[in-house]
């Protein structure tokens, strides 16, 4: 369980007790702090494009405000964005949901919320392939679940095996969970990485199998997008299908995640929702509904962009001696190695033992803003987010570099 | 706890397992299908104003949009609404908080689920008066937490005494929940009757107080609203002050709450929201800045048309045989005692044993849907909302008379 060492106040929960507080966010009042001391910090942390929501949504958001479409709506997603989510899941991945096989929330975070608190008892067991996004270790905790961590090496291009995962199996697996591509890693599973994965899921039937796919539309080359469900319909029962609006229309403060599901689990999931937060905005959902039905030439473009600094940043950091940076197939992040400069001394003297050390290093020094490997469950590493401007990440690029040519 | 028939499916967390359905629903789901055979249902069972939301807020929204503020923003809200928070803190109740010590959600639901996840473990009791708002025992079961209910008669206002507080309270006591004025009652509280209340409370130093002010701006007549925190400073530091926009600015579905507490209960519920929802919509933030900001000239016609409403509702119940309706403070509800109905015979033959029993008949021959009291945990009585059209409530009305002067 994550830990932390502050003094927890004796009103606080025991779930909130063993939720420690994120690194991320440590690292980013960190930059923030330099920031205010008028260092040049770049921040290279971010989890959302920063491109603005495409226009057609945001007009049709300002329809319905005009409309007035300002009323709760239905508790998990009105009829007209079940529809689009409906006919976005057989358009772009073939699968048929029935509209009581779908649930809306405000942001995919709360979609994983939902299934875990609708699932989870005390001790039930869910598997996580690292590197992770540190929410799910959290979420699952907070639920009362215990986060069961499978290691996948960069070697094995980030991806659970079909062993790693048999043996991480026991009688109190409840979820396996899956996210390609991935954050941190930008790993993506094929047809063919999956489909042992799920056939080994297939002999264990009390397993559910949850798939976050929020970033589907970003995947580069000749990557295909594919996701179980579509994969292994004999599974499709027991899989969750993931997905939101945030990372592919650059939604992120609109907060509207989706899902489709088995039929029982999406009527609990509703239960949580309806003692927790109810219906996600009603304007959101008039937004969203535009996103999945409208246009989306938008997603091309996006790509593009992502694609052009993803090239940027993988060269740039293959270039310095020590870090070793994998292509990522999708999502706009890489995972570095740094390996090969632990054990190297700074200009200041001190030697760099883990990845946080060379971040914290990088902070300090260089005022570049990255996150280590360790928050996401593997060392040693670190990931740089390549949504920021094309500037910012070549002015990050240099100063990384000279920092690392400084180190002896 | 709440019970329920239906079987759970097995993949179910025992969290789930202990919600019911909600009975609101059952009955909005029966009117539905009355209504889906053309039958003319009018539902008095709404929690939200029809109005729609004032345009100055619609504008702020519009403007928020295009200005491109479409991306996360600070997790339990963005700085521009908590100072918007703070001043009207200051400007209604008198009431100081620091930034740190306010909180935004995603409706005022989710602070309460927020407050409960942050502080419950298992077995903690929180004191819920009777009647009450069914969603406050819902979100203590879900969160772990035992509701002890008191019954508040109609005799005393629907109010709390100390002598029933006092009985309430055992060393698992973690919460008192306060709601003035009250759904469904229209009870409100004065200084003069929160005070011995708050002074009980002074000598349990363990316990935490919850008042939640949604319907702060709804008072009628010369009722002053006041609100724990600003009657006894010397609770504050224990108190949380909930509150939202939905009531007060027909911002229901926008889904923006907010409260004042103590800095490790807030701090407390940032973490639970980081593992549910993250922030609010940013858009949705924006227009909750201008709604407690900008002009309140709404808030007065609001109420001045409630007020009509309510007037219009008492009368007609009051003229029925049977029926005794107390005149509510506040709110948008009548909470009406049925008691001289029961025992009586339908021109069906059947008789009326209990308040659902009232409620069944009258949607099933008058078509009009409104909610027994025993879903409120106080019989026999029945809650009509007058969030409705003035025509809609003089045909609800005449329709029920009709239909209580046909019982013998």
């Amino acid at each position: 369980m994550p830990s932390t060492s502050q003094v927890k106040p004796t009103i606080w929960s025991s779930r909130i007790a063993n939720i420690g507080v994120s690194e991320i966010l440590q690292i980013g009042a960190h930059a923030a702090q330099l920031k205010s001391q008028g260092l040049p910090v770049i921040t290279l942390g971010a989890g959302e494009p920063d491109f603005d929501t495409p226009k057609n949504i945001k007009l049709a958001a300002k329809q319905a405000i005009d409309r007035g479409d300002t009323k709760y709506t239905s508790l998990d997603g009105t009829k007209e964005l079940k529809q689009a989510i409906r006919s976005k899941f057989e358009r772009d991945n073939g699968l048929e949901y029935e509209l009581d096989e779908i649930t809306v929330s405000s942001g995919a975070k709360q979609i994983l919320f939902n299934a875990f608190m609708a699932t989870l008892d005390e001790g039930d067991e869910v598997i996580i392939p690292a590197p992770f996004w540190t929410s799910y270790i959290d979420i699952v905790t907070i639920c009362g679940g215990v986060p069961v961590i499978v290691e996948c090496s960069m070697e094995n291009g980030f991806l659970l095996t079909p062993d790693n995962l048999s043996a991480a199996i026991t009688a109190r697996t409840k979820w396996v969970l899956f996210n390609s591509p991935s954050n941190p890693s930008g790993a993506a599973y094929s047809i063919n990485t999956y489909r042992p994965l799920l056939e080994l899921l297939l002999t264990h039937p009390n397993i559910l199998i949850l798939s976050d796919d929020i970033y589907e539309h970003l995947v580069y080359d000749d990557v295909q997008f594919t996701t179980p469900a579509a994969i292994e319909p004999r599974l499709k029962e027991r899989i969750l299908t993931c997905n939101g609006v945030s990372k592919a229309y650059a939604m992120t403060g609109w907060r509207i995640g989706y899902a489709g599901g088995p039929k029982d689990l999406i009527r609990a999931m509703a239960i949580v929702q309806s003692q927790s937060t109810s219906c996600p905005s009603s304007i959101s959902q008039a937004a969203a509904c535009e996103a999945l039905a409208g246009t989306q030439d938008f997603l091309e473009t996006n790509l593009a962009n992502f694609d052009e600094r993803r090239r940027l940043v993988v060269d740039g950091l293959n270039k310095m001696e020590g870090i070793a940076c994998p292509t990522p197939l999708g999502a706009f992040y890489v995972f570095a190695n740094c390996s090969g400069v632990l054990g190297k001394k700074t200009p200041g003297g001190k030697t760099l033992e883990t990845d946080k050390d060379f971040c914290t290093h990088l902070l300090e020094t260089a005022y570049i803003a990255i996150v280590p490997g360790t928050v996401f469950g593997l060392s040693p590493f670190f990931r740089v987010s390549f949504a920021a401007s094309e500037a910012e990440l070549r002015e990050a690029i240099a100063r990384i570099a000279k920092a690392v040519k400084e180190l002896s």
